[in-house]
């Protein structure tokens, strides 16, 4: 495939913050140009491919840092182009002004995700897998992230192209028997020969959809509320949850620095916890602003945690959160087991789990309850294509929805030139999915939603 | 110098967030074998130093990630150890799991600073330059990333090294002068060329000092704290001055997620604003905490903002505020000036500046009122080594206190190699900056303090 001709494009690849390296990467037919006028070292221009070069970057007189220069060169780079990327001693400042000279020299700064479109562009990856490459940056846990690369190495396209090929197959036989009726039982044959197919694709895709909810979770996580009176140990929970060895802080990309979403990985499980600050906040506060707050949390929670203090009995607080969260998905944690219990269980569901959160014990069994809520108890295959992206969903919904409607032409007997209308349409949804027909509006939205640098 | 034998570790080397590229990094004797213990691609062991290769990580079956792994052979490194360098798909998740893979194929969780560590105890820089590396990290403005790229560099150690070397041969002339005293004047001769290089050493590093306030106030920034009743443009103008092209948010590393600074870059100065939580809060509360909240941020402040409705006349709490912050660096901000002035000029200390935060106007004249308040207007010398670090201020200050004292009793007529002990301490205290007379707990605790994954 040609190489599509482009401009040279700029961009910082690393998180923005303090670290001990930074990238500023170049992209583009002048990409090893533009960073030889300000390197000194080995002259970028000549050296091989592929190639680390010790040097220093220089803006005019100026010494701006001591980098290493990565010299990678069309077609086997992640673009398709001449990549340089320079990695610098990891300070902002220094990044920013790395960044800043080679703009001076010529490179354009990228929009977001302008490196992966042309990946994708020039035929590097399909569009599901340049998906799949924001959703491993974005992945929460581990296994989002197992979903997302199986992705990126092409399972899912592969799945979906073979079934666009079999689809692909019994739309031409028809168009075949179609065109030379010599048998007198070939509208027959061919009427049966759909019904066949049309169930076989259903299975396929219905198959594929069945593995959603799970992929979705797991990718978007649930947002969880931790409820509870006052001193009944919440704080002490989010901070168990929040310290467990993956736990992870994301800013949301892009968005303001007042807004910070803490992410708990149970069992691979993401949590986005909601309303943590009102948890973090001084007890009093957290008394006067009353259940009016939990109300609201509950309201936006796919998971509500209720935290009762086992070494007490209830109060009438407790018993309006008991009541207040009984119509959500709701694990009820008796916490502070390492005190004698004091709480009585005979007034509670029978479902709720013992935990010390001050002694992270038991936390566990909250995994487990997690899993029967959300995934059935259900083992997950280890080797399926999981369907996890919100987009790649509902495209598989409209291609199930238009293999129904063919089915339904079918069993109603109506022609089969009405029924391949139908088909064919399920053969253009997948399609989408690949980006071998999306439209170019889709293609350009798909990727601005990417971070910078990408 | 022979490169000293170490184990090998690994670290993420990027900030953790979000982005394009996340690098996790090897270095020790075992890094090429670790490395190609999880990668599958072509056989690291066997590839050229300083090449970029492709492939993927795998935990035994599962695919982890679609990499690039850097090899880099002993002793071109930034450690003069082997270095494999990971570059991943940037996602938080992934480039964790990668990490664990490591240190479950052999490899130790680096400590904060031990790469550059080994790069000091290996010869590849000494102290000073190993320290320029952690303030070209924490740079807020690209001024203070010159000032530590240059020491990177070497400038500040070849500075301090030729001084060492002066005092150094000084003191084996006075050595050769009491061991061999032919002549009868010897004393006198010895006393005065002292006299000569003791004053010669004091100026230099007089001069060494005199870049050491601004060197502090450009590495360190000048805590601000921006004051003014509700409603007359605070929070307009913290947003401009964060808006600044290279205005810069960051966590400070290793602390709490609750704590945030912010720094506004003011022609290279870096602003750290305190208290902007207090500005973001809806005006009512601010109202309600009063005067207390801005005291406390003028007692903290190294420079106040004190910002007035140029569009109103003065209130008491204008006054109230405009008395309580006479004793600090203060710059009177006259904010609105695209409304009708109606503020009473004549009220006020003549030395206040007219801004439209809003429109963004005039906001050179506050950097010039800083330039003039904290650097006396002086212009910098745009090649002279800066020194920045606390450390070395202080270094540098005791040493010239250690040639007062040789001064002194060389006045008081006190014999030669009483004045000696002196000129070696001096010696000695210089050669700390360096870290060629470093003790061993500074150097553990120094590196300590660096980022994790440098």
């Amino acid at each position: 495939m040609l190489t599509q001709e482009f401009d040279t494009i700029a961009a910082i690849s690393t998180p923005l913050g303090e670290g001990a390296i930074s990238i500023v990467r170049l992209s583009g037919n002048d990409a090893v140009k533009i960073a030889a006028s300000v390197f000194k070292g080995k002259n970028l221009a000549e050296v091989s491919s592929h190639t680390i070069n010790y040097g220093h970057v220089y803006d005019h007189e100026t010494l701006i840092d001591e980098v290493m220069a990565s010299v990678m060169l069309a077609p086997k780079t992640f673009t398709r182009e001449d990549i340089v990327e320079i990695n610098t001693h990891g300070g902002i400042a220094v990044t920013q002004e790395i960044l800043q000279v080679l703009l001076r020299h010529g490179a354009r700064l990228a929009e977001p995700g302008e490196f992966t479109k042309r990946a994708f562009l020039n035929g590097r990856m399909d569009l599901a897998q340049a998906e799949s490459v924001m959703d491993l940056i974005r992945a929460k846990t581990d296994k989002a992230a197992n979903i997302a690369v199986k992705q990126l190495n092409g399972s899912l396209s592969t799945l979906i192209n073979n079934i666009r090929q079999e689809i692909l197959e019994a739309l031409a036989q028809v168009e075949v028997n179609i065109d030379y009726p010599e048998y007198d039982d070939v509208e027959t044959m061919t009427t049966q020969m759909l019904v066949e197919k049309t169930a076989h694709f259903q299975k396929l895709l219905e198959n594929l959809l069945a593995t959603a909810k799970r992929g979705k979770i797991l990718r978007e996580g649930l947002k969880t509320a931790i409820i509870g009176r006052p001193n009944v140990g919440k704080s002490s929970l989010l901070n168990q949850l929040l310290r467990e060895e993956k736990a992870i802080v994301t800013d949301i990309a892009g968005t303001t620095r007042d807004v910070i979403t803490e992410f708990a990985n149970i069992g691979g499980v993401p949590l986005e916890l909601i309303d943590t600050a009102g948890i973090r906040e001084t007890e009093d506060i957290v008394e006067k602003i009353g259940v009016e707050r939990s109300v609201k949390a509950l309201n936006e929670a796919d998971l509500v945690l209720l935290v009762l203090d086992a070494s007490s009995t209830l109060t009438d607080k407790d018993r309006e959160l008991l009541q207040l969260s009984e119509e959500s998905n709701r694990i009820i944690l008796l916490n502070k087991t390492d005190l004698p219990e004091q709480i009585e269980i005979d007034h509670l569901p029978s479902d709720f789990i013992r935990i010390s959160a001050l002694k992270n014990e038991n936390l566990d069994a909250v995994e487990e309850k997690i899993n029967a809520i959300f995934f059935s108890g259900e083992i997950e295959a280890q080797d399926a294509t999981v369907l996890s992206n919100a987009r790649h969903i509902s495209l598989v919904e409209s291609a199930l929805s238009a293999l129904t409607d063919a089915n339904e032409s079918l069993s109603a007997g109506l022609p089969v030139d009405l029924v391949q209308v139908d088909v064919t349409r399920c053969w253009q949804i997948l399609g989408e999915i690949t980006g071998e027909a999306a439209p170019d509006e889709l293609i350009t939205q798909l990727f601005s939603q990417f971070c910078l640098g990408k």
